[in-house]
C-alpha cells in the first residue's frame, strides 16, 4: 500500500491498542511508529502491531519524515504539553475526547493548534455511531419534527470498582467522576444533534461510591434553540447509553449495549434505534447501517493530514463538549443554579490570555 | 350484594365514566348516586352505569344516608370548596390526582381532612400499576441493590393541541402544563419507590405550544436518601411513560403504553419491565402480574369508610407529589437553584394558618 498515510501512535496504552486495531481494519492509514516512555510498552506494541521502528522519545518521533500525523492517547492531563510539542514541530494530531481535564487546557490547545495551523481532531467517536447518525438524518430532514426534549444516560459500575490508586478516585484528575469520563460523550452527541448548549443546571452526589468524585450525576441543558436535554451519568449500576429524542412528529429511543464498544466495527449490531410516531403507540425497529467509528475517525484524521478531508470534531466541539461537563460541575457547586457556556469559554480565554 | 360499600360519584365528566367502569368491575363497591350542577350529565350518567337515582344538590347528595364515601372528579381548583364541604358533612372522600392546583389549597385539604377525621384517598393510582410494585418489591428486596439514580418521563402531545378555550391552555389553572397535569404521576412513584424528595432543580420551556404554559418541563430531583431522580415530562411528543432505576446490583426499566390507561385492567398488558444484572448486558422481560389500579384504589377507599382497609395514598403523600411540581415551578424562576420541598410548605402552612 504504497500510498497509505503513514500515522504514529503516542502513548500506548489500552486505548492505543483499541485504536491500532481499527487502524488494521483500513486500507486508507497504517501506523509505522511509536513512542512510549517505557521500553517494554513500546516493544510490546511494536510486535503486536507489526510496526517497522519505535522512538525512545517524542523529539525522536517528531522527526521521522515520514509520519503524517500522530495519534495522542496520553492520560487527558497531559495532553495539552504533548499536542503543543507535536503541532509546534508542525504534526498534525488526533487525540482522544476529553481533549483535556480542564478547560483552560483545552483553550490553550485550541490556541496552540490555531497558531500552528496544523490539523486537530478530537476522538469524540460516539456521533459516528449509525444509531446518531440516523437520528441525525431524521432531524435534518424533519422526520421527527421539532425536537422539544432529548435525554441521555451513560452509566457503569465504574464508581464501585475504584480504589485511590487509580486516578479516577480523585476529583482534581477526574473532575465529576463519570461527568467527565462519560458524560462528555453525550455533552457531544446532543450539540451534535440538538445544536449548541446555552446553560447546564445540574447536581452531582456521591451516593455508593468510596473515591472523591460523585457516582450519581445529572444535568439539564438548555440549548441556544430553547429545547431541553437531559444529560444522565452514573458510576454505580450495570452499563446503560441511551439517547432519547421527542419529537412533534415522532420519538427516537437509542440503546446501545457495551459489548462491542472497544470493536467499533461491530458495535453497531449490538445497537437498537426505535421510532415511535405521532398518534401511534407502537414502535418500529430502525435498519442501522453498520459504521466502524474508531476507523472512520482515524481514515478522515488521515486524509485531513493530505488536505483530503474536513475533520467533523475540532478543539471547537471538543471544547464546547468539555465546557458543558465543567458548567454542570459548577451548577452543582451553586445548589444547580444556571451556569452558561459562555461563563466558562470566557473565564478560561481570560486565564489562558487568548 | 347486600353488604356493597355504596358510593357516590360528584362531577359526571369524563374521568368519572373512567372510575364508573371500574367500579362496575368490582364486588366490593358500586355507585347508588350522583352529583352535578348540569341536569343533563346526571341524567347520562345514572343511565349509562344504571343508578337507582342522582342528587340535584350537593346538599341533597350529602344528606344520602346510604351513601357511605364520595368520589370527587370535579376540577383541580374546585377540590378544596368541594371537599370540604363533604368532609365537614361526616362524609369520607376520594379525589383525584392533583389534590389541588395551588399548595395552599392542598394545605387546606388536609387541615379539613384532619379535622374532620374523615377518611380521605387521592388517585395517585400508577403506583399501583404492576411495574410500580415490581420494582417496589426490587428495592425492599434489595434485589436491586442501592438505587442511585431514577429517571421518569411522562409525556404526550397535548401542548400541540390546546387552544386558549381549554383551562390547560393557562399557567393559573395548569401551573407548569404537563409538569402539573403529567409530573404529578411521576412525582408520587419516584418518592414511592425512592422515599421524600427533599429538594428540586427544574427548567421549563415553552418550545411548540402556542399555549401560555410550558411544553418542555426537566427536573432534578435529590431524595432524602442522598440519591437523585430525573422527572421529565412533555406536551410536545407522542406518548411516554418510564421509570428506570439504576441500581448496584441491576437495572429496571418499566415502560408503559397508553392504550389501555383508562381500561385499568388491562393495562398491565401493555407495559413491559426489563432487568439487566450487574456484569450483563442482556435484558431480561419480568412477569408483570395483572394490576386494575382504578378499581383496586377505590375498593380500598370503599373498605377504609368502614375501618375494613388503610387508605395508601392520603392528603400527605398527595401533598408532597404536588409540593415536588411547586418546588419545580419555582426553582425555574430562579434560574435552576434548589428548591427544598419544605419552603413549599411550610410557606404554604404559613399562609393557611395551620
Amino acid at each position: 500500500m504504497a500510498d497509505t498515510i503513514k500515522l504514529a501512535s503516542i502513548g500506548l496504552g489500552r486505548w492505543a491498542r483499541v485504536l491500532a486495531r481499527s487502524v488494521q481494519r483500513s486500507d486508507t492509514i497504517e501506523l509505522v511508529n511509536c513512542f512510549s516512555r517505557a521500553e517494554d510498552k513500546r516493544q510490546a506494541f511494536v510486535q503486536e502491531f507489526d510496526l517497522p521502528r519505535s522512538a525512545a522519545t517524542l523529539e525522536e518521533l517528531l522527526a521521522d519524515d515520514e509520519v503524517e500525523g500522530v495519534i495522542v492517547t496520553t492520560p487527558n492531563d497531559t495532553h495539552l504539553p504533548v499536542i503543543k510539542q507535536c503541532v509546534e514541530a508542525g504534526m498534525p494530531v488526533y487525540t482522544e475526547k476529553p481533549i483535556s481535564t480542564t478547560v483552560d487546557d483545552g483553550v490553550k490547545i485550541a490556541a496552540a493548534v490555531k497558531d500552528s495551523g496544523q490539523v486537530f481532531a478530537v476522538g469524540h467517536s460516539a456521533r459516528r455511531l449509525s444509531g446518531s447518525r440516523v437520528m441525525k438524518e431524521w432531524i435534518d430532514s424533519g422526520r421527527i419534527g421539532g425536537v422539544s426534549m432529548a435525554e441521555a444516560n451513560f452509566s457503569n459500575e465504574r464508581g464501585l470498582e475504584l480504589t485511590p490508586d487509580t486516578w479516577r478516585w480523585y476529583n482534581d484528575k477526574a473532575p465529576g467522576g463519570p461527568f467527565t469520563q462519560l458524560g462528555v460523550h453525550h455533552a457531544d452527541n446532543l450539540q451534535y444533534l440538538m445544536g449548541p448548549v446555552r446553560s447546564v443546571r445540574a447536581n452531582t452526589r456521591k451516593v455508593f461510591t468510596e473515591a472523591e468524585v460523585p457516582d450519581a450525576v445529572m444535568a439539564i441543558l438548555e440549548f441556544e434553540s430553547g429545547a431541553l436535554g437531559y444529560l444522565g451519568c452514573g458510576w454505580a449500576s450495570p452499563g446503560i447509553y441511551t439517547i432519547i429524542l421527542q419529537g412533534t412528529k415522532a420519538n427516537l429511543r437509542y440503546d446501545l449495549d457495551f459489548t462491542m464498544w472497544d470493536e467499533s466495527h461491530e458495535a453497531d449490531d449490538y445497537s437498537s434505534l426505535v421510532s415511535q410516531e405521532m398518534g401511534q403507540v407502537s414502535r418500529t425497529p430502525l435498519d442501522l447501517p453498520r459504521t466502524d467509528m474508531f476507523r472512520e475517525q482515524l481514515e478522515e484524521f488521515g486524509r485531513a493530514t493530505r488536505g483530503e478531508a474536513e475533520i467533523e470534531v475540532g478543539a471547537d466541539e471538543a471544547l464546547r463538549a468539555l465546557a458543558v461537563v465543567h458548567a454542570g460541575i459548577r451548577s452543582a457547586q451553586r445548589d444547580g443554579a444556571a451556569v452558561t457556556l459562555q461563563e466558562i469559554i470566557d473565564e478560561a480565554d481570560a486565564t489562558a490570555g487568548v
